[in-house]
């Protein structure tokens, strides 16, 4: 592979950057213009005639695509290349296979060995669900259990929770989900405060199983257990790598294993993501989330970006990030459901791509991840769209919709059920941002040109929902393919993480005065606590 | 007021702009800077260290407010100056006068017929808050009310929701507060579906009386009630202007007024906000938050940028988007129980200064307001900070942090709470991004340099948190004044509103084909709606 600024097709697109297409320009968007550049795949529509590209950018952007092998690089992942590391310094130096958890659907797995892992606990799992079912798993009291509380932080928290949220429409009848993350006692406190403890499961999720964060909430839930009399190795399960410190059957009531090869911002697929799930829809309802995922992985292989929607994702975007200079990206789902989904996304893009060396240790001479954000439409359309529309920064967007609602719960207002209204207002601002619109009234103009796509299904299922977080974690490692990076380190956690340390290290014993900590203790006597 | 690149210390601060401070030079950051560069106001500690400001930095900073009026400005704003308009341009042509709703502690408040106002909404809510808890407002079965659900989008639904959620530990008992925004009929139907309605009350806001979303939401839940053999009079309170369709007493068991000078974003001390947190807090905590918002905004009319949080916090973030070039900025509150504040930021931040022409309608030849997103920590440290730290785009952050929690339930684990290791990591963040650190491995290197202050109270009560919506309510405005553009309209809003209008008419009559609805028509066959 080589520096995206050493790729031919760099160069062509910023020649092609010089003009963009003008969106504003009459008859920018024609109907043919509309229907040429729409793509499908796995129940997904994108529609991206209002971005500002045309038939040459669009070759382009293939080019540039085959130049840097994106697609090869796919494959190599899925098929198990050491894709986790930088050549000739210390590094994880692993394997990069969530799209293993779900490639259990064929005879011929593209990495057999971590297929078959994944088909084990997702057994493991499947029994423990039947037995919550058929009332062998019971609480102390004889009742069964009603809530589980995923315990975990970061990609053991943003994922599992913005997809449990996004399916809570499915639940079992007497199931729900809780999640508690932050070290901040108070997120603790208020999940507690609310649950009846007996009927309750807390399922504690860290890889390492050395995350202070969760660590802490773990010790906190266990005492509240103990002190409503209750027996923590009844109510407490865990989620974690073989042999971690948490990997201690006699203290949970079940252990669920996932492996070092899949990135806590990926791991949604995996034990990580499914347990909770499955407590709250079931386990048929985990196959088909893991289905919808592992089509897309399939066909994410295919070369063709005008027919492969995470490919297509991955270069608008960086043809409005590089060559357009556009530093952040907007993920506008028209969906309550997905009110979370832009939080999981801004973790899963940005801690995989916001990075400044390349695979070989180099410094980056080119633009690497965008910052993500975004909130649900239409919502946004009362909050942060005037900015969108008239601000000084442009903002590409991406939008996210649905044709049918999941409840089905509707009322008809002006001839038009509220679902149509969202949808709507949705394909109305894609327009509105691309178009503009003059005005003799300068406060009332729209600029316009401001790119942006549609990704639209028909409902929001478990199988869609899969087939979504594919999409946009396969865009992500296309991305930091082409950007020559290491998508799947995150180097840049560890320096808070130490400064922390040494802090708190201060704080337990004040009386310690030696070299750098004396900053430290400085800014702790200078803020107030010490 | 002149134009922003008219200030003579506009050019001065462009100078200083080629040598920001360096925060990662030896001694860069002593215990004497930490201390000189910090400022205290109504509770609240700036840290502000860790910016790439310095003495003379500062000083130019200091001419930049004198030069725009910025303290006068904000001074003509809460006497009733009609700030809300583009001169020689039809526009709302409006004061501006939140402040009124809290300046009820003083014999002269700044715009006394305002504040009358306030105080004869607050007179009611009080009565109506003594009656639900003296038995006289019952529900039809004589049982008390004990859910209000908020109906409101925009500045009546973020604002609102994050200060419910922030206070939710001082909650009286028996009493909580749910909320329903979006058009998505999904959100209501999941709002709906764990509630009693016999028990509940339904607080229906729109200053307009005319919101697309709230109105439809409006009808969703009446249709419930009705289904549930309930009286919706009995059960709907209005929040409203006077006069405004919405303005008909017999159908709402309440009615409480907002004024057309209180703009929605701006609107969480009005009627908006303290209807559904009175029921939820009580009227006694109503009025702690008002006082810490009041005494904001008299101490932000302090000239001496030193002494004055918002105003140094406004230009601390013109200093890094406009002299520095930096595009977003990052709020970080590391306290759950502010999980959507950013949101609300977010709104308040973008929707007033996301503008492109100034006060006379010319276009702007400098930066607007910047993209503004944030999530709580730790949990964002587990997430987005990778790029934070070692991306290509420069982020800078805005911490707030307490001392203390609100529950006070908490548990030591290797000798320090919960809330010390909270804080600890805020602190140790701010370092970390300032300091940087250089390493032989180059993907474990911190460029340093980024820009960051914390912003740090005791505890986060109803009190403070007036108080810090107040602070950003302000650095928002006074960024407003020095780029010279109103931050009170929000014309950018108008187009979408159009287009889904038109979208939704072809909808009702798909056999209207003519002139600019064509686009639309085939917009909506292409998305498979029609």
């Amino acid at each position: 592979m080589k520096d995206f600024t050493a790729l031919r097709a760099v160069h062509q697109l910023q020649d092609l950057a010089k003009r963009p297409y003008d969106l504003t320009s009459d008859n920018a968007l024609t109907v043919q213009r509309l229907e040429t550049f729409k793509t499908s795949m796995c129940g997904f529509d994108l529609l991206y005639a209002t971005q500002r590209v045309d038939e040459n950018i669009l070759k382009a952007l293939q080019e540039l695509a085959d130049e840097a092998g994106l697609v090869e690089a796919l494959a190599a992942m899925q098929t198990g290349a050491v894709l986790n590391r930088i050549e000739g310094y210390a590094s994880e130096d692993r394997q990069v296979l969530h799209t293993a958890c779900r490639d259990i659907f064929t005879e011929s797995p593209m990495a057999g060995d971590a297929s078959a892992k994944a088909q084990r606990e997702l057994a493991k799992l499947q029994s423990f669900l039947d037995e919550l079912a058929d009332g062998t798993v019971v609480n102390q009291a004889g009742q069964p259990f009603s809530t589980m509380v995923q315990v975990g932080i970061g990609g053991s928290d943003l994922g599992p929770r913005a997809i449990c949220l996004a399916l809570k429409a499915y639940s079992l009848p007497g199931r729900s989900a809780q999640f508690i993350a932050n070290v901040d006692p108070d997120d603790a406190a208020e999940v507690l405060q609310e649950l009846d403890l007996s009927t309750t499961l807390f399922n504690i999720v860290s890889k390492s199983g050395t995350t202070l964060e969760t660590l802490t909430n773990e010790q906190l839930i266990r005492d509240s257990l103990i002190k409503a009399g209750l027996d923590p190795a009844h109510h407490v399960l865990a989620v974690t790598g073989e042999g971690s410190p948490m990997d201690d059957p006699s203290r949970y009531l079940r252990s669920f294993y996932m492996e070092d090869y899949i990135g806590g911002r990926y791991s949604a697929t995996s034990m990580v993501g499914v347990v909770t799930l499955g407590f709250v829809l079931g386990f048929a309802a985990v196959m088909e989330f893991l289905k919808g995922a592992h089509e897309v992985d399939r066909a994410a292989l295919q070369p063709a970006v005008r027919s492969n929607i995470p490919l297509l994702l991955a270069l608008l975007g960086i043809w409005n990030h590089n060559f357009l200079g556009y530093p952040t990206v907007a993920i506008l789902p028209y969906s309550q459901a997905l009110s979370r989904f832009p939080a999981h996304l801004q973790q899963c893009d940005m801690e995989s791509n916001g990075k400044s060396v390349t695979r070989q240790g180099r410094e980056v001479a080119w633009k690497t991840g965008p910052v993500v954000w975004g909130e649900p439409g239409t919502n946004g359309q009362h909050a942060f769209y005037q900015l969108i529309h008239q601000g000084t920064e442009v903002v590409p967007v991406e939008f996210i919709g649905f044709r049918q609602s999941r409840y089905g719960v509707d009322v008809m207002i002006e001839g038009t059920s509220s679902q149509q209204k969202l949808v709507a207002n949705m394909l109305a601002q894609s327009l509105a941002l691309a178009m503009g619109k003059d005005d003799e009234n300068p406060a009332r103009r729209f600029q316009g040109n401001r790119p942006n796509s549609v990704l639209l299904a028909d409902r929001l299922t478990p199988r869609s929902m899969g087939s979504l977080l594919a999409m946009y974690e396969h865009k992500i490692a296309f991305q930091g393919f082409c950007w020559h990076i290491n998508s799947f380190d995150q180097e840049g956690v560890q320096l808070g993480k130490v400064l922390a340390q040494q802090l708190l290290s201060i704080l337990t014993q004040p009386d310690n005065q030696y070299g750098e900590e004396v900053l430290g203790k400085q800014m702790l006597r200078i803020a107030g606590l010490y």
